[in-house]
């Protein structure tokens, strides 16, 4: 498994949970709703080999900041050893007028499951120097778009660790991974990541050349 | 699905399947061989969607011109119908010389099951003019490179499918993809990738930049 995988088991399980509930994708969508992933903080304890089996659980942790529908999710081995644990804070969005709609908007109280934890941290804005050296230069290809026409959230993180040096993934293993998603990429747009070490964390953002946006900040350490 | 999940999906059951009589991964490098996928051509009859079940069926079809095992594959729904087809070509390698062995080699006659047949036709050079124009700039970063420290099978088919303009998905299905791998690409470098319509068909190929070599060849129909 690499960090990628991580973000596409974590969003397969957060969209099946929700249909559990009645809160399927077809059904939002016909309602004028969407989630999308607006931030993500993982910390890594240990990364399975390909065929290992991984028991993923992960539940409603609340709303935060009046827009934020909060969701943790934890990792685990059969054995019950720790491989991961995650927080998340998806936005609800009307994706015709790409606007952000109110929680309330969905029409159901989600349960905040008492403020049961698998990551106890905030996920806060990340301080981003504004000169960062360029890394890597990507575009949003037909492999990185989705059905709805964005870059999926997985490939994001693939861009983010891209610009790591292979010489660090040798040196150790990542232990921490918080990615804010802050304006969608279009079919064909392009990304130049700027990325550096600063207080010995692993600092990248992704600037868009064709929209002029910032498309994301992340932040990883070793 | 997406033309790359075929790929992934089929060297996966291509590895279970060598593994269940024996020849393993491990087994397989601990005696100096590895097999490495060197020809794929598939045929795409549907693709299914995110939540599908595909059954996939994958058999040796004997040894072609002395050093190729071929193999092929077909992907089928529940019900029988076909989603997908295809014929590949395998060289055994020694990773440590980075040259090609006999199949004698392996030690054991892989069945080549009377010719059983998913895809009928050859896995042949593809006719690749030098004058296609610049289409990508892709770099075989972290996210790109497996345990083995090559660029994985399926991402090559991403890149190929990134060269094609977004407006050629909208208007057809991609019906047929064959994809020749020439040489490795290791991690850190660079290919160029070039890419254009010639008598209806799109044909790609990637310039390894660091190396001077052509990494790959590849023809796509819609």
């Amino acid at each position: 498994w690499k960090p990628a995988c991580f973000f596409q088991a974590m969003q397969q399980t957060a969209t099946h949970h929700a249909a559990s509930w009645g809160y399927d994708f077809d059904t939002l969508l016909a309602a004028g709703q969407v989630w999308v992933l607006s931030r993500l903080r993982i910390r890594f304890d240990d990364f399975p080999t390909p065929n290992e089996t991984a028991v993923i659980r992960t539940w409603p942790k609340g709303i935060s900041q009046r827009v934020f529908f909060l969701r943790d999710f934890e990792f685990r081995r059969p054995d019950g050893r720790s491989l991961a644990v995650a927080t998340s804070a998806w936005l609800l969005i009307d994706p015709a007028a790409r606007r952000i709609l109110r929680p309330q908007t969905l029409g159901v109280d989600v349960p905040d499951n008492g403020g049961l934890t698998a990551l106890a941290e905030p996920l806060e804005k990340i301080a981003m120097p504004d000169d960062l050296p360029e890394a890597l230069a990507v575009q949003a290809g037909y492999s990185a778009v989705d059905m709805m026409g964005h870059v999926n959230n997985a490939r994001y993180v693939e861009w983010v660790c891209d610009t790591i040096p292979f010489d660090r993934y040798r040196s150790g293993r990542l232990r921490r991974l918080q990615i804010n998603y802050l304006n969608e990429t279009r079919p064909g747009e392009r990304l130049l990541l700027r990325a550096g070490e600063h207080d010995g964390q692993w600092l990248v953002y992704g600037q868009n050349l064709d929209s002029s946006q910032r498309a994301f900040e992340a932040v990883a350490a070793f």
